[in-house]
């Protein structure tokens, strides 16, 4: 595929982001760097994006007239989450472009969807099997065994709808926490450690990638980012070629999280997420331009940068009462804070992070 | 001085930044990254800062109504650029503490003043002379000498309001060039090479500087910074003990620039600067605490970060028609790109910098 000059937005033009939390923030910080300004849709009060967005409309995704007056106003469309009603996506579509596109957002919306395209692709994936009734989900056991768990194929994040299964006596309570929602049960894969993969495709096609850092999970929910991961050279370079296989097969455009397990029979994809990623916020301090900037890139249709890093980091996410450390994270050197403007500490919510930067090794 | 808990402005609260440009768009990035809000007063329509602050007011610093509804949205007030008018400054400063200073302020809208404060701390300064009148300025040329330049007392910068005089036979016309305004005759200093230092003094009283920096100009502009400056461990040394007692002098509260010569006879003071300062956007990319970011965190009342610098970095000024080459610069690995948002580039006119990361030596 050509660029074409014509798909390029200039500097000036308006990205709509559907999202205001921090990831929506960071984008819009990031756009203002490059030049463009940004319109955030969010139904939440007082979204973080807001105070460093050029416009912000408050308004549910069920709200027709407020959607088609974003549309309206802005000049390309993209997310920062990928839970958004597809009757809102419709509406939005016929307006302007959404990068990343649909298929991508489909596929990362379902568990199933998500684990057949992967695996479709040839890449390797936990065992799973789709769940929607007891006997579903004991057939599942017996083929995959325990320990394994069950999750809703839709929604959920950070550990929520999901419920680990030691034995086939816990099946119907199991399947009781799904609510009656389609679930998927994924077997236990044996991983030394967990890494992901930031990637990004162009406009153009072209494909850049991060280096891998590893991530350790507290809770459930994504704790600390290291970068340089532990990995061979050649799982290093498996890792980043898996990531633009991904992408390629989604004619993505943008920046996508793929999370991996390095196990020793080689790299199993554990989900992807169609947009900026948690465990990327290192590259803000560690490249010279940053994942934030290189979904805008993608997105206005400018050319990637490289990706490479210049400086080793630590990405440490400060959730809930971690903020009480701000006072000494402020006094530390090398130590860049990243807060996200939200009012209330509470446990499991991500308040912000903090990149330990070191000479690159 | 002891810092006391009620001295600092807890995150969510918003400050004040007079002036929309650049380094307001920079400081309200910087502001939001510890989650405080901003709040921009802008004279101009759409200012550079207004796409990435919480609120904007577009109203002249005559208008008192403005200014006192200004105020009284805010916690604390600083400022971008030091001519603002005095009745305004009077009027904000009843409602809200302005930081820095008001003599900060008075002192750098005055060569005089200024370079009367410099020699009085025992700082050298390139020979000077106030010039009222066409005697004055014969009486100072046969003192100094020439070339020599003559430059008004107040505003003026980057080049304007500037005349050289190689010759006596000059000083007609130069001085007709100042418009009746105050001047002062500057002597020309022999110089290897210009560095500046970027110091910040938090509410506390510590001081913290970053490693001074190798400026080039061109036409009168700031062209290119470059890290680390070419200086002895000595004269390095001297350039922080000197901007230290100039903010400890002066109770400063937030980031200066002070700009050296580098003379066989040791460093002369150029000039300073009561705010961020354009030989400081290097930090953005060589250090984990950046110059916007020390001066939000001085201005709230926040522990100053240590400045110390992760690597090395050449900044670049793009400057009216070098937006041209901003294609190239996106394709140029470990270059980040920052753009102020200005519709168009006119000569002369900052549109952006670029600064080029290296591992540091």
């Amino acid at each position: 595929m050509l660029q074409r000059t014509s798909d390029m937005l200039k500097p000036g033009s308006t990205i709509g982001i559907l999202g205001g939390g921090q990831l929506g923030r960071m984008l819009s910080v990031a756009a203002s760097r490059l030049g463009y300004k940004t319109h955030i849709y969010e139904p939440g009060a007082n979204p973080p994006a807001a105070d460093v967005a050029h416009a912000c409309t408050t308004a549910s995704y069920d709200d027709h007239a407020a959607l088609a007056a974003f549309a309206a106003s802005v000049d390309v469309i993209t997310y920062e989450f990928e839970n958004v009603p597809t009757a809102a996506l419709d509406l939005l579509e016929a307006a302007r472009p959404i990068r990343p596109n649909r298929r991508a957002l489909a596929i990362s919306q379902d568990r199933m969807l998500e684990k057949d395209f992967l695996t479709g692709l040839g890449l390797t994936c936990a065992p799973y099997a789709a769940v929607n009734t007891l006997a579903d989900l004991e057939a599942a056991i017996a083929r995959i065994g325990t320990p394994a768990i069950l999750k809703t194929t839709r929604l959920g994040y950070d550990g929520k709808g999901q419920v680990r299964i030691m034995a086939l006596a816990e099946a119907p309570a199991a399947l009781a926490a799904m609510n009656g929602a389609p679930a998927v049960l994924e077997g236990f894969v044996s991983f030394s450690h967990e890494v992901s993969v930031i990637a990004a495709r162009g406009l153009d096609g072209s494909v850049a990638a991060y280096d891998p850092g590893e991530n350790v999970h507290k809770d459930g929910i994504l704790s600390t980012t290291t970068i340089p991961a532990r990995l061979t050279p050649a799982q290093r370079s498996d890792a980043v070629l898996l990531a633009a296989r991904i992408l390629n097969a989604l004619d993505y455009v943008g920046v996508m999280g793929v999370e991996l397990f390095v196990t020793p029979q080689g790299l199993l994809v554990n989900e992807i997420a169609p947009r900026v990623h948690n465990s990327g916020h290192w590259t803000q301090n560690g490249c010279a331009v940053d994942q934030f900037e290189q979904h805008v890139r993608a997105v206005v249709g400018l050319p990637l940068g490289d990706g490479a890093r210049h400086s080793d980091v630590v990405m440490e996410n400060l959730i809930g009462d971690d903020v009480d450390r701000i006072p000494a994270i402020l006094k530390e050197r090398h130590a860049a804070l990243h807060l996200y403007g939200k009012a209330e500490a509470r446990p499991g919510r991500k308040m912000g992070h903090v990149n330990r930067v070191r000479p690159k090794v």
